[in-house]
């Protein structure tokens, strides 16, 4: 049974219970994090720390743990754990009250749970694979930017994609990609750019995306951060998604349209590997 | 200490927890439904379990309750909590189950939970002032409709109207109001119609809207189901708002602009009794 984080204290999975006024419960007024754990140690976690206070300030939430502790708790979950590959997962909501849309008073306590998952990271059958994914309509709120609990949509887009046979959805608004269910979308043009999205309110700035863009720069490929259509995706050379725990996943169909040859392309596997070396490089 | 139901059994409100690994928690994949409790019984609750039927169905979420059962539950938490005049608060998350976007397996167990508040609901002080709100713009996901506990713009919202000194905020997309943050918004014509946005996937289809829209038929008022704007709302004779709990409250300025003469309106004061005089005739 592991041992998770919540509110001060290493408790039993099974005793990491949490009040039904849970603000997070109500309203979904949580944020959260998932940081990569290769060879027990963390990857790029100062840029989840950085996310994270973002995170904080748009919400108006007050964390009362400075980074330093947070690198602490992480670190004994791994410890408690004998987590070798896999995640920590941290949600911070806005604590307990009564029902009341309205925020409780400054310096109510909120509520801090971490815990780890294991997950085969590195060997992933996805990544040689590849993902067949759908495109669906992005139905999400209007400040995707914030790494908040309202994930229903995303849970909905999932199943929608197993029940047709697939993978994972891209998520489609005002007739151009903004992003995964749970990660960032990418193409590479047959002249060999690698798109995506500029950022906005509309998607998420991934902690893998940017290293991901850090990579294509110092590597003298070609980065143009823009918009694109679902059908100039299923016309690429190559499409990708990045995520925190998937690294780089190729994508090799799109609404059952073949991308390039309908196998992982071959810029995309360079890039997993580049992605891959600079997470063991910076693992503390 | 109130009573609560969780689970199947009744707990007092300090043990009603849940893990942390309930997905209402990690996903806000949760419904729920308020029913007003008028003299210690339930105002419209055939309506009430209705729509927790079309949201379940939404969702794909099965209740191991039925319509019965729910009605036992709420009337025992009324005598358990000695409620008078209040609410019935009712949620149903899709259970417990590790971090995994996709739903668990059919047949998995939904948390079920339910309390009561105590809020004076016929002698509102709000009723008689009047509400002042602001504009913003509608940022919640496309699927408004449904009504799950994505409710963090919907805090956010009256946040800033708290902020700005207001009561709530109306919310506007595509240049048109869509409702209220946890309420439909009405405004009355110069010349008499009663004016709300109709039914789409933009906005809750509200229980009180529904029986006021019957009300205003019945009263030989001319009903107009339709999109407006905030300044038409500004420049109206009358507004208000309905909810559950809150049944018909006026909103006497928009914006800091007076509606009609600033104050609660005389159409708006006869609606609000007419439904008081509804509700008292159907609490069971």
């Amino acid at each position: 049974m592991r041992s998770l984080y919540l509110n001060g204290a290493f408790v039993p999975e099974d005793e990491a219970k949490i009040s039904v006024f849970d603000r997070g419960f109500m309203f979904a007024d949580a944020i959260y994090e998932v940081t990569a754990v290769l060879h027990g140690k963390l990857v790029d976690f100062d840029l989840h720390l950085a996310r994270l206070a973002r995170s904080l300030a748009e919400m108006a939430l007050v964390l009362p743990l400075d980074n330093a502790q947070l690198l602490a708790i992480h670190r004994e979950l791994i410890e408690r754990n004998a987590l070798h590959e896999g995640l920590v997962y941290l949600q911070v909501s806005r604590g307990t009250e009564d029902r009341n849309f309205l925020y409780p008073p400054a310096g109510s306590p909120p509520t801090v749970v971490l815990y780890t998952q294991a997950k085969v990271v590195l060997e992933s059958p996805l990544a040689k694979r590849g993902m067949n994914i759908i495109g669906l309509p992005d139905l999400r709120w209007g400040r995707s930017d914030i790494k908040t609990t309202q994930l229903l949509y995303a849970c909905m887009a999932k199943e929608q994609a197993k029940a047709q046979g697939a993978d994972d959805a891209w998520l489609v608004k005002d007739g151009f990609v903004t992003e995964g269910t749970s990660n960032n979308a990418f193409i590479i043009t047959h002249d060999g750019g690698v798109v995506t999205r500029e950022l906005s309110n509309a998607l998420l700035p991934g902690i893998t995306r940017g290293a991901l863009i850090a990579l294509v720069k110092e590597h003298d490929l070609r980065l143009e951060e823009r918009a694109y259509t679902l059908e100039e995706a299923q016309n690429a050379a190559e499409a990708f998604i990045t995520s925190s725990t998937s690294f780089v996943y190729p994508v090799v169909t799109i609404d059952g349209h073949a991308v390039g040859d309908g196998k992982p392309g071959v810029l995309t596997q360079r890039l997993r590997q580049l992605y891959i070396d600079h997470a063991l490089a910076v693992i503390a």
